[in-house]
């Protein structure tokens, strides 16, 4: 059934019409700031050296198509699987326990375990918790025959990207299908097309929501005397997706009318400080460009922190610390970043031992739990004699599997055929880094054309990973959930031979999509 | 008075508040659509040979402080100069005297005279005309001690850019004087500020609308069989301000729901016919994406056409004629581009001689028409011995003076005491090639900081521009006007030792205004 969906689409583009949709969607982009920063391997540092320059974001000429079914089911879940995270993050002592396996192979997580200990024996000054989560899925469609479900390729917990520009390939796709008014010839014919547009995409409200709840759940200043309050957007020197994150922080300030500051995570320390006189542990801003001026910070957003790369000195850690101990919302906490392992999703995917999944969602109907279990791909640890090392040794079961190194924001996959022998390379005391995951199948007929932010236009086979955000604000201490909600997606699109790679380095491509 | 407000203004900026301030520029900039194309002197064509990139249009760190008088007269004066203007232009004969006189000294006019001649010949086949004018002025403050009067520089009847971008400026500025919501800290304070904004700018609503109010007074489809009806941006091939012109597009689109293309003048005569069978002439685009979609086009909005430079050969000649000669509603006709001559303007503002101002107004309140007089500065041609000469070729008159090619799109101004050496070196003959204006004095101690579109910030003295936008929809047979209003405005800034130049080139830069 998918199959012939996807088989003639898209429609083709002759010469003009290809010219036409890419020129329109370049200065649709440009003019709706559905934009990265360039490359340095495109605009070189030397060229722009004031970094004024911008470009469109990688997008999809047209929207994707993708099954209602999945796409109900992904929002369906979704506060579901906050209310998870959330009760898992609760869980320090089971964090803890797959933490300690792990300390020895993986220096990150030994880093921020150790972060979390450190607060920990301090005392936490908030208890609030903010989650901004995004859950990746792909569409399984093992044969022609079989109605597509729904597989999960991983929870995001931290620096849940691409809601801002989400919801402008939306508004793109969706103006391009009405252009122009009353006469919709952007696009060549085709029946996917009739009368349909993608679905409603609010996750920039939703994303903004979250921090609004969490700045307003946050109370009174804790400062004495008492200073206006802001939220504070940790981000990366050198960002490349800077309006994605504005698109928030234009939301927020016109929305929600708060004030929001963006800091680098690299100058933390220069800027905000936590007054050792009071126990409340405010965070306190002072803006370098009004430093008179001091704001308390009632939610910190990170975008960084997710990758060992965004610590480059014990200075990086500190910083960390110094957020993690004040008074601030963090969005999200250590714990909460740690629950968002690779590992936690294969311990919660295991089918035998104990069932962690029914034990976190135990107020949860067992109808509603199986459902969250069906979007799991069969996934193992090698780290023991099992399951895992039986299909990963063997060259034919080893073909319907991918290896993943359990280091976060690692290297490479190892893919079907290569696993047996690569793992016979190793020793097998390494065995237990990586994590075997049963290979999700998409549609293998999806096709679809990619302008680049380099201008340069792809197009061939294709593979879709549907992105749906949650937000939700909890009580550590008491596991009260004051605000869960979903909204919003992402589609993301990838140039089928390219098994990695993040949207911003132009390897995949941000995309809409049309339900059938 | 009016130094006292521009000797201490703006406050001045450390460090960390140029930094912040030029950084939220840029990004709010690039997010909101205020953007051009970069000049290939930034990025040569090589690094982007596609035309993906874009970067912030120039524009100043601050609004720049301007006479409410001022800026209320040009307000109010805006709809009976839309009327001047459109009279001007219903008076063929009129016209056509003056330029008699310029055949033989600018090809270009004589080039658009033939035009009109030859579509004149045949008939017209359209008498409704629409104006989307540009009124441009500076406050002329000869002294400390004189209040500040308003004085015209000139007015556009072609391609009045700068609309959308404005707009923009505009909400850029006021967003950070309110920045962040209930704590404004972006600009350092100053008297100025206090609960100041600068006024409401609705330069797209208000071109837009006059584009929808031709486009729907152009009536039913005169095509046989009907065809669905559109408006047609004609725009010029590398065209580096596109995003201004597509603000107004999407107006169209969103707001008025009216289709629009844009075409190359390039290629009108590749995309567009007039069935020879059809004596109402419609003009029929074929978008080159959907050639079995044809359009009739109600109204062609010129964003090219306005300098000799866009006459690549005869063949774009042979396009403005084909365009002229069909029942399309043209913006402007090559008649109302004419009376946006320099030497029309001259004329208007001679004193000796018949009181064509009076003439063309003559419905108008005579206290009125001596207000649209009052913003004339003194001018004189030098065709003939009189005031003009006796003034240019002494150096003491000269050195209040400006001398002005009369060829369109010419070369540079001669200035001040440049004037009576430059004259008598060349052969008296030439001289009716020139017009003499009397200098405009802008506020002396008018200073800002402005942003070029290759990220260099630059300060200094300036002089500031005030355009004011009005549209007119009138009929060419009977002088009926169906459509007259007035809104939004432009603020350009250039730096004071730059006499020449246009915004895109970076030596002016867009601006809004605070009044005072």
């Amino acid at each position: 059934m998918a199959d012939q969906i996807y088989s003639n689409y898209p429609p083709p583009l002759n010469p003009a019409q290809k010219e036409f949709l890419v020129t329109t969607i370049k200065d649709w982009a440009t003019q709706n700031g559905l934009l990265v920063r360039p490359a340095p391997t495109f605009v070189p540092k030397e060229t722009d050296p004031s970094g004024v320059l911008a470009t469109n974001a990688p997008v999809t000429l047209f929207p994707s198509p993708f099954p209602k079914s999945c796409f109900d089911e992904a929002k369906y879940l979704q506060t579901v699987y906050n209310q998870l995270y959330a009760a898992i993050t609760c869980n320090e002592e089971w964090i803890g326990k797959i933490m300690e396996d792990l300390i020895d192979v993986d220096d990150f997580i030994s880093h921020l375990w150790k972060v979390h200990l450190s607060v920990k024996e301090e005392g936490y000054a908030q208890t609030l918790s903010l989650g901004l989560y995004r859950s990746d899925y792909m569409t399984h469609t093992p044969s022609a025959s079989t109605a597509p479900s729904l597989k999960q390729v991983e929870f995001n917990t931290i620096s849940s990207s691409f809601g801002g520009l989400s919801s402008l390939v939306t508004s793109l796709h969706t103006n391009l299908l009405n252009s122009p008014p009353g006469h919709s010839i952007a696009y060549p014919s085709h029946p996917l097309f009739n009368s349909n547009v993608p679905p409603e995409n609010t996750a920039v409200e939703t994303l903004s929501a979250g921090l609004a709840a969490a700045h307003n759940s946050y109370g009174p200043s804790k400062a004495k005397p008492a200073l206006p309050t802001c939220i504070l957007f940790v981000v990366q020197k050198n960002e490349r997706n800077t309006f994605d994150q504005l698109a928030l922080l234009k939301q927020l300030t016109k929305v929600h009318k708060i004030p929001v500051f963006r800091l680098l995570c690299s100058e933390i320390l220069d800027h905000t400080s936590i007054p050792s006189s009071n126990p409340s542990r405010p965070l306190i801003y002072s803006p370098p460009h009004s430093p008179d001026t001091q704001f308390e910070v009632t939610t910190t957003y990170y975008r960084c922190f997710y990758a060992p790369s965004d610590y480059h000195s014990e200075r990086d850690w500190e910083a960390r610390t110094h957020v993690e101990r004040s008074a601030a919302i963090k969005c999200p906490t250590v714990l909460n970043q740690l629950a968002g392992c690779k590992v936690v999703q294969q311990v919660l995917a295991e089918t035998a031992g104990p069932d962690h999944l029914s034990s976190f969602l135990s107020g949860t109907d067992s109808a509603i739990v199986a459902r969250i279990r069906e979007t799991f791909a069969p996934q193992y640890d090698l780290s023991s004699t099992g399951r895992g090392r039986d299909l990963a040794l063997n060259v034919e079961t080893a073909m319907n599997h991918v290896l993943k190194p359990q280091r976060e924001g690692g290297g490479n996959n190892i893919y079907k055929e290569a696993i047996p022998e690569f793992l016979r390379s190793i020793p097998e005391s390494e065995w237990k880094r990586w994590i075997l995951m049963e290979l999700i199948k998409p549609p293998s007929e999806a096709k679809n054309v990619a302008l680049r932010s380099d201008g340069e236009v792809l197009s061939g086979h294709v593979i879709g990973e549907l992105g749906v955000y949650g937000t939700i604000l909890w009580d550590q201490a008491s596991g009260k959930i004051s605000h869960n909600e979903q909204g919003g997606w992402l589609m993301r699109t990838k140039g089928r031979d390219v098994n990695e790679g993040g949207v911003a380095t132009g390897f995949s491509s941000l995309d809409s999509i049309l339900l059938y």
